[in-house]
């Protein structure tokens, strides 16, 4: 396929700006018409690149498109997922160029790549299943029928597509769910993912007094949420990094010794990660290393909290309310619901009596492993093998797609996580970016694992 | 001067109302015409009123505006102090009318007041004193020189007022300084401040990594800024309710028992007050009074906090940084500069070594004590007497007016602070008001004031 993307090159950076362009961002209400501009366009390339037919579903969120090329029923049947929503831009005065106008520049090492929110979450990484799609139809290659399952609220945690999904079963049948969402370990270690965490999201906010106050009049008599909120956060995490949610542990899975070992020989090269993130020293749960601490163990995080006056200049208040976003990454057998239960329980059980404690939980998926002696895991390992020309090793991601499990649960079909990102896109980050090899080594190992599959 | 107000009252409510139109709010520079317009209008106010003079002095910063009218130099002579700026109106959307357009309308007790920022704070307590000195001059009853300085940074530490009044010594020479900037206890009960609390602000900056990850891919082996603000935030305190910087108590004059017994004379209704807040209990340091801790004890408070996503929805985001600003109340001997340096030190001291954390001072001001045996005192308090009914009592701030310490240790007089404002007026909050009783009150003890001393 290599031929055929340095063809049609510039054609394909069109097509993928023109969706780059729109500002699908699920997280708030006002791209709404958006996401249906973007599902729209969709459509457009899919039927382009020679699906028989490429439609816009209704969920009772975000639309859905599907379109699909059935060439043989007897054949095998893949079944293509990808998001086209965007996380939030923000914070815009970081980023160097327009999030919604891609560029094509070169990075801090000199590899072109394309910058905006989405090049690789999950525009680009959805993209590459467009084109490889379209080269194997164009050049009569085809030999599977391919369906395509674009959905437009993984980054809300998915909140309508499992019913969507249980609603036209029928339609989305097939033999593998191949999904480029996630990342690999470097350019020169490549990896597939053999599994990802599950996710629960909350917010929390904690009332004190029942309107601002003056802080002279009222500082030092009355507690301050910001305060209350600070403390109960410290509490969350014990002496030893685990999370102090009593029963969040009750259910995680302790590996062996040798499966331990075997995730070990993925490189990590620990002044290398430090330095990439410019920190001194790394924080995490005693007795487990840092790739083990995103891989296989769950985690939580304060995503964002804010409270009081946070304009410019000294504004002395003592503020009715604090917030705080929580998220935790959960592992596989811990459920979302339960866990999200547990925090909620625990968080209202440490709030001390002069504030009150509201949680709101937000969004939620569990985790799942991925067989690795399944013949599609061997046919990808072949096909990316060939591409970088070393052998992609198995690895445990630490981010979380919510709806694959349910994908998995009601579809009784296994996903394939064919992740080209690389840690530098900084997604979920200002300056996202995808870089060109990548882009197109996926589309080629994407090409590939259909002839070996 | 009842006669006199009943007979100009909507006069005074437009001109009043001038003042509160101008948003000028010193904390954000882009209201910086404001301020000259706001001062221009204090001019214009204080001519038609009677003064000789009244003209707009250029600062470092914001303007200044000194009027006067010395009608014999062997007279004594006051010198009034207000200022003109107000604090961010924000959050915008807890106000039930337009912050900058005030309205008169009834409270929730049926009592009329003027909504509006800036209608006590300080717009409506300034106006006090034009409208009294008005009375005296066209009545011909004025016995004084008067002097009128209005300053256009109070509520952002007054950082350019100090060389300003070191230059002008001798313009602003006079026997008192009196200031309508502070509260009563309660209409029933008035009372006139004899001390405030300083202060000392600091924005606080917690750095983990070098730009926002994922906290799928991240979340787990990566210090998070927002915990590591929360934990260090949550170590400011001891057990005791104590503020836990090392030296920060060192220069805490402890009150004698009877100084105590005499400031506990003020009323104080315990379940009135937690029902004025909407709360269940109270917090403080251990071993005083509620009025104690917020009269002659000093605090700390996180004024405003932020980091990480705090907009709409769930962005997982592991955040490279955290922000707060913190104020702490300072009482008399305690100096800000050194509590400042103290508070700096101590929070970095207590910086885990996988963060980076910086420290700027915002503002800052000293506390002071006023002596009450003064004849000044004594005036003021017969005035209130007459017009209330009853004996003000002698009661300790517990905000800061940063710049008084200044005016009495460079023009070498004591300020006498007659502050009409009620703890209702809510400054500094969403919904600010001030009792037309009480405007029109305090317009009259202020003219009896210059009656008595």
């Amino acid at each position: 396929m290599k031929r055929y993307i340095e063809t049609n090159r510039n054609r394909f950076f069109e097509e993928l700006f023109s969706l780059l362009r729109i500002p699908s961002v699920s997280a708030k209400a006002e791209h709404k018409p958006d996401m249906y501009f973007c599902a729209q366009r969709l459509c457009e390339l899919l039927l382009e690149a020679g699906a028989d037919s490429a439609d816009i579903y209704e969920t009772a969120g975000n639309p859905v498109v599907f379109g699909q090329k059935i060439i043989d029923p007897s054949l095998r049947t893949v079944l293509v997922y990808g998001h086209y929503d965007v996380q939030p831009a923000e914070p815009l005065e970081k980023w160097r160029t327009d999030p919604f106008e891609p560029v094509i520049a070169p990075d801090a090492t000199g590899q072109d790549a394309i910058w905006a929110r989405g090049a690789n979450d999950d525009k680009g990484q959805l993209f590459m299943h467009i084109k490889a799609f379209e080269y194997l139809v164009s050049t009569g290659r085809l030999r599977h029928n391919v369906k395509f399952l674009f959905e437009g609220e993984e980054e809300i945690g998915s909140p309508s597509l499992p019913a969507w999904i249980k609603a036209h079963k029928k339609m989305l049948a097939a033999d593998i769910c191949l999904v480029s969402d996630t990342t690999m370990i470097s350019e020169k270690v490549p990896s597939i993912n053999c599994g990802m965490r599950g996710l629960s999201y909350l917010e929390v906010k904690v009332t004190g007094p029942n309107k601002d106050l003056h802080s002279g009049h009222y500082g030092g008599a009355v507690a301050n949420p910001i305060q209350v909120l600070c403390e109960m956060i410290s509490q969350l995490f014990d002496a030893d990094g685990r999370v102090a949610v009593p029963g969040f542990y009750d259910k995680v899975v302790e590996l062996s010794r040798a499966d331990r070992r075997m995730l070990a020989r993925a490189p990590f090269d620990l002044k290398e990660y430090k330095d990439f993130l410019g920190v001194r020293e790394l924080r995490g749960e005693k007795g487990y290393t840092p790739l083990e601490r995103t891989g296989i163990r769950p985690c939580l995080d304060v995503c964002g909290i804010w409270g009081g006056y946070t304009g410019e200049g000294a504004k002395t208040v003592l503020p009715s309310e604090a917030h705080a976003k929580i998220s935790m990454r959960l592992v596989p057998n811990q459920l979302s619901s339960e866990i999200t239960r547990l925090f909620a329980k625990h968080f209202k059980s440490i709030a001390p009596k002069y504030v009150k404690v509201e949680v709101t939980p937000c969004e939620g998926g569990d985790g799942f492993l991925i067989p690795i002696g399944s013949s599609a895991y061997k046919a990808a390992s072949r096909a990316i093998a060939e591409v970088y020309g070393i052998e992609p090793v198995p690895a445990r991601g630490g981010g979380s797609i919510a709806v694959l499990a349910e994908v998995q649960k009601i579809l009784g079909i296994d996903p394939l996580l064919l992740g080209f990102g690389l840690e530098r896109d900084t997604i979920h980050s200002p300056n996202e970016s995808y870089l060109l090899s990548q882009l197109f080594r996926g589309m080629e190992s994407i090409a590939r694992f259909y002839d070996y599959w």
